[in-house]
């Protein structure tokens, strides 16, 4: 199993599954190819949050603003899992997520393919990597002189949230495609600094914590933890980074009602 | 085979079907996922559209504002489909369809899954009970307490026009990405009501009563019988919803061009 | 294994597939549904950039602005391909690119599939007959009279450029969803009229000619040549076509930086 994530749009990742198609027979899934385009961030928060749902598949991602620089090419082995991409930091949260949830370790390679183009490694690197690497073994690729072991360049850290008593100060991490300003504070963090209670504030404004959307009335705003165990600021049937005038990088300070 | 139907957008189905591949080995078919956010009579239009070309399969469709709360997740077993969501009535139209162009009845079973979260329940109980009906029956899952027969609480019947001499109202039923937009008028009923003619009245606008597009100029309106089998306001490659000046829910009354 | 594009948007596309489905268990690919409604030109743009890297498949592609007249529906076999679709051009470049890349000949057969619709021949003619191309030969659909050697009645050449001494004109064919307007000079046209040189004169605007997009600063203009082989005016992680400000169809000239 293989599965493609880019900020690609159309047609162009359908070339990519050609390509690997030519390689491999296996099955090919479609991740998404909407993400922002260039934004190494909001991708490596999509890859954390869906390619841990996946059973045992290598998972090629490309968001590379540096396609066609001297940025490496590279694979990680964790778990049943290999993802591969570029080395600017896409790979990583969802890399350690994996490793915690498997308590595997995360092996790193350097991937070496000739590209055709320098616009386009989607196609001439990292699908045709992907068919290989599905089709053979990493070791294999070590000896033929395709892969090497390595550490990669770049990290990326998703941010983590600063806490004092009963005040958590995090950040919206993405807006989803119904509005919903998904922050970096985790339940746990939130049930463990704020008592249990029915409202919170956020950036000022107290509104209703609940579990579901639905709640509270329609169009009305709320705090509800969303299905990445993440607080989520948004609106029932409507737009939470409306209501709560958020957008991605914005602050998020959560306190109880009575502070 | 399983499909997927949702107003999830991307990247949230992906998460679905790693959770359905997690479970059974079958194909897995998107159907749509950028259904109008939370219109379930939309949503209820298209799988009836759509649905009934597949062949024996695991339906799965999640349109669900209530999702959270007390409302159930039920399946419906017609012919040789299963259909699974939640009960809002998404569901009902194309179970009927499905009924009647096989003479078969509707079995309605009330599904039993603990999520994982309030707020994506297409991941957490739709997308694990679909593969688990498709991997063995609906009478196993009975003995094992995760189905029960039920009749669902909530129906949604497509509104249906109403005929007098020679002149039909109905309404706009979807407007599709092409500007068409779509009527609950069907076929059978314009031909019954109206004699063969070249021009019909539409909300007073006289248009060509034609049988393909182009039998217009182009940017011209018309009126014709769609794929579906109703009547649709449109403008040979360009909106009809425009030309008409009409959307979803608006009244379109037909009339001969003579009245 | 069978291809599906067109510009029918969704959830029309699924339709096609569960017809396909009905008669075949093959492999089923979207290539993309969101070409711009019946643009004939980009839509073969994009096949012929596509299709050339999948393996032998049967190729369906609906962009057919023609639905419901007269105009047929063909087949082009050509290497281990076969393209079906309407005649109206759509397919004749991507078939001449496989037929060059594989000193193979192309053979035209006209289908007979008889409609339910005047509407979605997507659903009622291409895709059983995709399905059923795909299932059996096109000698036994002659047999059968579902199929007739023929000779296609509608030509389509994407334009070619002008060359005078250091200077070519041509066109913007197609601007992708990153913004990069994709012109029609070739590589080999660029190469070999344009002594190698850093910059080059697009439409009187002086930008570098680089190999790839980082080699200029972010927001910074620049022509390249992209994977599909031709010159494409970008901007490193921008849009191309506001800073040339330019669209399909406009001329494109390009000059030696001195001259």
């Amino acid at each position: 199993m293989i599965t493609l994530s880019s900020d690609f749009g159309t047609p162009y990742p359908a070339a990519m599954r050609g390509v690997i198609l030519q390689r491999t027979d296996t099955r090919v899934i479609d991740i998404a190819h909407d993400f922002p385009r260039q934004d190494i961030r909001t991708a490596a928060f999509w890859l954390n949050e869906i390619l841990p749902w996946f059973p045992p598949a290598v998972h090629c991602a490309v968001v590379d603003p540096g396609v066609g620089t001297n940025r490496d090419a590279i694979a990680a082995r964790v778990a049943d899992h290999i993802l591969i991409g570029p080395d600017n930091g896409l790979l990583r949260p969802v890399a350690r997520t994996i490793a915690t949830q498997s308590s595997a370790s995360i092996e790193w390679f350097k991937l070496e393919w000739e590209p055709e183009s320098n616009t386009f490694h989607g196609r001439d690197v990292f699908a045709p990597a992907a068919a290989e690497v599905h089709e053979t073994t990493l070791e294999l690729l070590q000896e033929n002189g395709k892969a090497s072991v390595t550490s990669p360049n770049v990290d990326l850290q998703l941010p983590t949230p600063e806490v004092e008593q009963r005040r958590i100060t995090g950040e919206v991490l993405v807006v989803d495609g119904f509005g919903n300003a998904i922050t970096n504070i985790p339940d746990s963090i939130l049930k463990n600094q704020i008592d249990s209670c029915d409202r919170l504030k956020i950036n000022g404004i107290t509104v209703p914590y609940v579990s579901s959307f639905a709640e509270v009335d329609k169009n009305k705003p709320l705090v509800t933890i969303g299905s990445h165990g993440n607080a989520e600021l948004a609106v029932n049937q409507g737009r939470g980074d409306i209501a709560f005038d958020v957008t991605v990088g914005d602050k998020v300070v959560i306190e109880k009602e009575s502070t």
